[in-house]
């Protein structure tokens, strides 16, 4: 089986029941929980609350629950007008990744292109499918064109592994398969390439050390969890190779949005002459952003998730407060890694460097602005 | 009061019982735990298990865990060996902060220029407490000559609060009084100047979250708690004016081994042309090392203390698993800062430039291999 491929798939949607499954991400790696979303609203609620997550991934989830809520509208006009709010509050349940408006946007365009209600909620769930089929096959690429850089560092190691450090979970499970920055670990692993992937945990919500760690342990890819403030030193002493991140809204100039931290590793790489690449698919760029530090929004979310940490206490899922009962904290969900400290892009289209000339030239029809909702794709 | 000096002193020895008490920092914030050490072998564990943490603090510690050993030494030869077993003991019980093994060494040599078993445990004590006394007035001292750069941020602002980012807790809970890192605030805050304090939580022991968030509650200081991965986006962002951390060990070159995650947040303060001091006592120096990344030894520790969380669950301490129940990793306690990333050191004796030149003149009697067991402070 393909390392890359679901086996505990992060969504599945059975559009003649009309129903969307979705795996409760909250919940792993302790427990394995499903979902059901048969509301537009529930979609809503099952994206703020990182239920589901990762940037393809909610663009994804709110592709089907435009579906969801073609699916209940009206016809007519009121019609158009339920669609239309749903899609706003599908759009807008998370401010970062440009993949769910995009994926929203145009979602709701193919749906308003036809009058009658049974009729949207077809054209929505095919467009659905076919953003899934293409965010599915933009990672399989990703792997494909990342596989060379993880050849040549393998190359005269004589099996020694090549160690790639990572930042959060842009894994399948933030995907729907393979992953960004997965896939080509996935691509090399299935390659026969020795891997050691150093996981950081990622700070508040553990993605790292809940996910990623999950992910790789059932692929079979040695893995070692680490704290987020360790990067700067395992580099420092050239245990670091690669580090290969995801990104949930990249800018046409290059600069990338991503976890909070990723700067930070974006910076020890500098330091330490490490390649750093971040990996992502032609629906995480936004071509209508240049400067990525003034112009894309970063989530503040609830302070309570620093506050808090979750995991399994030997019983059952459970949480404990690190910090005195009234500490007041703030939550940063993304930094924006500028393009200077990026080696390059690992996309779907192929390596790319992260400079505005080399982007429009890979992607010219992600120039203009595609990041507006029900902008073509 | 004086806002840096104890409310819950860290550490009480009383000379004539011959019992250490130290206060619990494992079980802090959550309980306020007193522990009593009766022997070497105890306050060994002590340092061992982080009951009691920070370099000035396990040098203090250490020194009277000479104390305690000396009481039960026997006398002539037989007691000189036992109380040099105890002390080679104590000084190993960590290896990155260099004050543990000179405030041992300086102990043990003082107690062994007696014979009497009765008259060496006098002296450990005497050396004891002048360590202690030394201690507490070089972070005053740390305190008066950090507060101009504090005077300097504040000016012009109209009452505007100035940020600052620690990393850790080098406060009094590390020190004795008044802290390393802190001292500089304490002092600001006793002048009337507003301050807002960024905590890092300091994964994988909190000890941002933990102790530094308390002790600035318990001093009337604003502060926020901030996972150990938005120094960056704050940076990036303004919001950070002045970076202060402590220090476990500092080369004759300025290179500072500090908690695991301080040369991140260095390396985004140069980035973003925010100041970054490291405010260091004398007995934090050590003048044998030159090149930090190659010389000074970095703790391993448990892996179980990246793999678990410790908090509050509402009813008592508890702890959660955040990862796989397989999931491997690894825990190196600190990293090491380059004096090139340093803006200052903010010192006992004042104000230092982090290079060999400055840092001789400042320091003549650190030159030589102070850190040495045995060897002068």
């Amino acid at each position: 089986m393909n390392a890359g491929a679901s086996r505990t798939r992060p969504i599945r949607c059975d559009a003649q029941s009309g129903r969307v499954v979705v795996l409760d991400q909250r919940r792993l790696p302790h427990e394995t929980v499903f979902r059901t979303l048969a509301t537009a609203a529930e979609a809503v609620a099952a994206i703020r609350t990182l239920t589901v997550r990762g940037a393809p991934l909610i663009g994804v989830t709110g592709a089907w629950g435009v579906f969801l809520a073609a699916r209940q509208a009206v016809a007519g006009p009121a019609g158009r007008r339920e669609l239309e709010e749903a899609a706003a509050a599908l759009a807008a349940a998370r401010p970062t990744a440009v993949n769910l408006r995009r994926a929203v946007g145009r979602t709701l365009k193919a749906a308003l292109a036809a009058e009658s209600p049974a009729e949207r909620a077809r054209r929505a769930a095919a467009e659905a499918a076919a953003i899934e089929a293409e965010e599915i096959e933009a990672c399989r690429r990703i792997g494909v064109h990342g596989l060379p850089l993880l050849e040549a560092l393998a190359a005269g190691r004589r099996g020694a592994p090549v160690n790639v450090l990572t930042h959060c979970n842009a894994g399948r499970l933030a995907c729907v398969e393979h992953g960004t920055a997965t896939a080509p670990l996935y691509a090399a692993h299935q390659a026969g390439i020795a891997l050691h992937v150093w996981v950081d945990e990622t700070r508040p919500l553990n993605q790292g050390a809940r996910l990623t760690a999950w992910e790789l342990a059932e692929a079979g890819i040695p893995h070692t969890l680490i704290p987020d403030n360790a990067a700067g030193h395992l580099m420092q002493r050239g245990r670091v190779d690669l580090v290969i991140v995801g990104t949930d809204r990249t800018t046409a100039a290059g600069d990338v949005a991503n976890k909070i931290g990723t700067y930070l590793k974006a910076l020890a790489a500098r330091d330490n002459g490490v390649p750093f690449y971040v990996a992502l698919p032609a629906s995480s760029l936004d071509g209508s952003l240049a400067d990525g530090i003034a112009d894309i929004p970063i989530e503040e979310r609830d302070p309570e998730e620093v506050r808090w940490v979750e995991g399994w206490d030997g019983r059952g899922t459970a949480r404990v407060r690190i910090c005195p009962e009234k500490t007041p904290a703030a939550n940063f969900a993304f930094d924006v890694t500028p393009a200077r400290l990026i080696t390059g892009l690992i996309t779907d289209r192929g390596l790319c460097r992260p400079d505005p000339e080399a982007i429009r030239r890979l992607f010219p029809d992600e120039a203009g602005g595609a990041g507006a909702p029900g902008a073509p794709c």
